[in-house]
């Protein structure tokens, strides 16, 4: 069977070419009887995509919109910002420009980037669980060693620290690195393999492993990653003010207050990866427009919403993004559209990651303010009516 | 302050057109220096992306590889399928790639949508804990009259059930429907809208609410979602020769196996959204593709696999998607390079979305097969470094 | 090996009475060197122990206090109730009492039993997804027939309704049962293996099933259990006068409120089965002074507070348990010191357990009242040092 | 209203005496119209409760049954164990004494404590998020002096980390102790409120906390217990021979692990506390017998089932507990019938809190064989209708 297969055409010399992806093209034309004329069309060279994508045919065009200005009065942004956001879905930056002008009226989004780790977790297997405990002890004795080990592959990349959690004879450990500007996933890849493949040959005992022991936990979501952060752990806040928020939501920070406590309840029952409205959405159409690593989507939406109101009306909101996983260099930052979005942010390459996140944790904030109000004022199904693609 | 505020150009005549997404480029150049070259190329016609996304400016041109064939075996989908995947992630497609032949050489992939619900969720705040009750029960008296009502406002979603889940003096509603090929969330919101409208009015006592109370769980991985399931229930599964898998992948069935309760036991204790490798990879990457809204990978990457090793030394593979939320109508799939993707795999238009998401659930599956192969074999982070954009 | 193995005495003819239980004492005594003299010190005849422990040796005598009066305004139980709580931990009940005497100063707490499910729940295997797809639509529309063969053998457990849940080739069903006055698990397992062989046999495919799958889920908390209900769900709430609340325990329900949005952050990044203080410490007490199956605590301590500040500066609070396990028939209840117990509560025998269940859930609030405000206020731990056994 | 209540009989000068305990009796006797005969007949001096109970009144009897000998080759318990456990759910003894025997006849159980942490979590409420990370990042600095004031308050806990959790502008600590023989709450209570009064006092800025934030997470089930230890973190393991299993339980371990995959999917689908059959259930019996705090079940039970088939047929079984909280000096350890059942394990007072960990980690494994294969083999259902109290 093996050989009847058709196969992708591929040209092993170069296959980054605009004929490659012609021929690649017209076998998949020939294949489905579908004109792929748009997706031809790009002015991206296929030769910046190689390490991106493998048997490249062309683009998703994916519309993007212009939100903003949003004012940000962060550690590392610090400034009015317009956020191109690519997404599909109509309503959504009317809706998160709309929570923009509400915090920038007053005063804009304080944001901090609170922890910082990405993660590889291995597990070893071990004879049995004494074995596996003592395995830990040696790894904690020999943490030096481990990070030279790690370190010894990567420039970038820095192990500050190995988590434990023993389940029988298994010992999950789960290495925290800082990865500079990078996301990081196959950097801590490669540094952890080193890490455990000294390991391996140090310790006195056997000791297996496998790279993986789904607790890093990549390209999902966790309440490991909740707790202990995977990449950065930011937070967006800001206080409210009742008469502007009046004025331009149509209702009252102590109504606002009052829906928490039934959202937080509802997200506490349902076990939700985070209490708030609609992170994802901001999320999603910022990644796509900056070249993230979009699956990062799944991890990158979690946390937690914390508001109080306060004695003169006042709403005091945050939101804490306790995963987000971003990043301003590498990946696919430096592609054509996506480094010009990343520009037009100030967030393109070296020690701006942390910049990006805070922008991130604005914009999400953003969009919290707009949509929670009009759930209340009762306009969010109007407004997808008007700007929407709804159908009856 | 409001008067100052730089706006964002718009015309309220008509905002999409070529003219004003480059007064807004322009706008937005001036504002921060970046020239938007490649976000102003595409193909695409301003006067599409209506309903998409405001203050279009352009699009992000996200690479699209080729991957397959994958031969499906679903009530839906059956044959072999080419699989177009949008990613800037290095090695993803190569390794989805790689999945896809092994499923392909071992018969197929069978594909199955065991159920299919969108919802909304509103929160009803009653006096006390009995007229919750109580509300509930005449709720459920009175369905066929809500259905009524709530499906006046749409041609195509049908009201299937509700959920009543009780928390102090709140009754939290979770309306279920079919929504045809449409992701719905935007038609279940107008349909439950009007129910709770109906039921404000009808109900003999005082019933107010607020449209969600965060159990729908939109834009959100949660619990409900993945007992209750959102969207659509899909699996895929496959028995996965021994022969074949050590010939593509150079591990073993049993292998894998007992990896697998590593993984399993891994993801219990971190609280893992699926036990699996990466399913938010390769729906990620179709879903940019294909137009759906991504935002939703952060609830369709939910779920769980299951497996169970044969006498004979075959592998019995499954992976069950709780919550994919797929459309082939509506939403962003009409757009320019979305519509060719999707037609690429037959699934454009009416009565295509159960093809659509046995498709999604197939390629998960692959993906599934190549990286946890990938983690046993040890080339994990080699086929990184050769493909992918890993720098030291 | 096993020939030589000690054998704990028993007397196949008669194993309950008291010289058995002095044979066995005995015996060891010898083996471990220590004197069981009040262990074997009890008013209860060995006799009536049949159906609730094997090798029965003695007594745990455990230290009863009352608490109380708790005034209650509830269906079930409407008066004010003397509550008898077996502990071993001091504070616990000046502490309940302290809750018990505000909410009866405020004028009581209002319980509902909102919802009531007993379950097991087995899983069929399948040969497929299609095939466990199929069997479910088969069970849905044998409902009737499914229901008379669980019901041949009970005369008091009902099978009220049937939920399914897909994994792979896999369908698992959750059996709901109402129990009347006793907890069921028992009485639902005998149920449900006669639905299941009914089932198997009848059913035209293969249908091989397994009694439990662990989605019952018996005997641990789940989330499961606290979306769709385990045992009884009960409110019990209060509206929480301001003065009395600063007479009584020092602080103000604005205060308790603004703490209240720290505990439910706190609770949700933790991942809590309830999001208050300390549900499990009452219904711990209660449950072993009445003879309850205690190791339900595993599941009945879950729950969701839910609270409001009044615009009076009164403070509307609310506990749901969620999966409260109680009986007042059978297992434990019909003991010696059990039933007193049970009776002192007006809640021994037939059609009290809704009685029970809401007495339960008054003590609940009554405890985190207590316990919130000691908190707040900073004498939980010198009251632990005043009436606990702290030791420095 | 307040002058009206009715208030239990107490002396204030000495209120642990038999004439105290007689009075209460007859006052909620004649409240309630129930005779207290065996609730009042004891061998406990009432005395000896004085920091166990207020209010005494007599005590609960509970049964007590002697399970055993299990054969545990720890490393604090190492020999053949009779076990107490009180309960009064008929076939549980029975089971679990059918899985001693099992484990017993396979070369015992092998049990070791492999991290042991009691913690209580303060919640630091701070300006905004930036004033909480370096109020973190202080507390990081001053960990040796903030050590020495937790430590002034207790001559045995030990302060050995501080965790640290951002939302927000609050810092959520948990202090990790180890707490020698005793569970710990209260002496953790206590020192770590020194250690909150001297950051308060010493701290730069200000620094507003409440002792618990909800993440310690006393007397609740949580995510963060299970990740990162609550009291100890205990593993049983066995490596079970197939033809005892055979003989003892009529299942073979190929068929144990076929259905393991089962119950781990429908675990990881409900959310549930452990992966297992019924942890809780033995843990309970033991800590009713032996005076631990029984509420503390809710935490206890929670853990992971971990297996492996090997070659031969055997079947290697795990559990760990990641929480369990036990005592052997202090709380109701003491107290007549309790103090008994601990020495019957060699488990009373100083230097025996992990042989009692150890004991009970190895008592659940045996329940778990049991249950397990009950389950498989069809025989769940028959033993109860046989050794329990269904009623039809």
């Amino acid at each position: 069977m093996a050989s009847e297969r058709l196969r992708v055409p591929r040209d092993p010399a170069d296959d980054y070419t605009p004929e490659m992806a012609a021929e690649r093209r017209r076998f998949v034309e020939e294949q489905t009887g579908v004109r792929l004329e748009h997706t031809a069309s790009c002015s991206l060279d296929p030769a910046t995509v190689h390490g991106n994508v493998e048997n490249f045919i062309g683009v998703a065009q994916v519309p993007v919109g212009l939100a903003g200005p949003l004012r940000i009065t962060g550690e590392a942004a610090d400034g009015e910002f317009f956020v191109p956001m690519a997404t599909t879905e109509g309503t959504l930056i009317a809706s998160y420009n709309r929570g923009m002008r509400l915090l920038t009226e007053c005063g804009g989004v304080k944001t901090t980037v609170v922890d910082d780790h990405m993660q590889r977790a291995p597990a070893f297997a071990l004879g049995d669980a004494r074995e596996a405990r003592d395995l830990g002890r040696w790894i904690d004795e020999h943490f030096d060693d481990i990070k030279k080990a790690a370190e010894a592959t990567t420039s970038v990349g820095r192990l500050t620290s190995v988590g434990q959690y023993s389940i029988g004879p298994l010992r999950y450990l789960r290495f925290n690195y800082s990865t500079g500007d990078a996301a990081g996933q196959n950097m801590t890849g490669k540094a952890t393999l080193a890490a455990c493949e000294w390991i391996q040959d140090q310790y006195p005992g056997s000791a297996q492993y496998m790279l993986s022991g789904n607790m890093d936990t990549d390209k999902k979501h966790s309440g490991i990653n909740m707790l202990l952060t995977r990449g950065k752990r930011v937070v967006a806040e800001a206080v409210i003010k009742n008469d502007v928020l009046q004025r331009l939501m149509g209702v009252e920070g102590r109504e606002l207050f009052r829906a928490r406590q039934i959202s937080n309840a509802g997200s506490f029952l349902a076990g939700n990866a985070n209490n708030g409205a609609h992170y994802a959405n901001g999320l999603t159409a910022l990644f796509i427009a900056t070249g993230q690593d979009v699956a990062n989507v799944s991890e990158s939406h979690a946390g937690v919403t914390y508001t109080q109101l306060l004695d003169n009306g006042d709403y005091y909101w945050s939101i804490t993004l306790t995963s987000l996983i971003v990043a301003t260099y590498g990946g696919g930052t430096g592609l054509a559209t996506q480094r010009e979005c990343l520009e037009m942010l100030g967030c393109y390459g070296r020690d701006k990651v942390n910049r990006f996140a805070e922008i991130c944790a604005g914009v999400v904030l953003a969009g919290e303010t707009s949509l929670s109000s009009a759930i209340l004022h009762g306009d969010w199904v109007s407004s997808h009516d008007q700007l929407g693609r709804n159908r009856p």
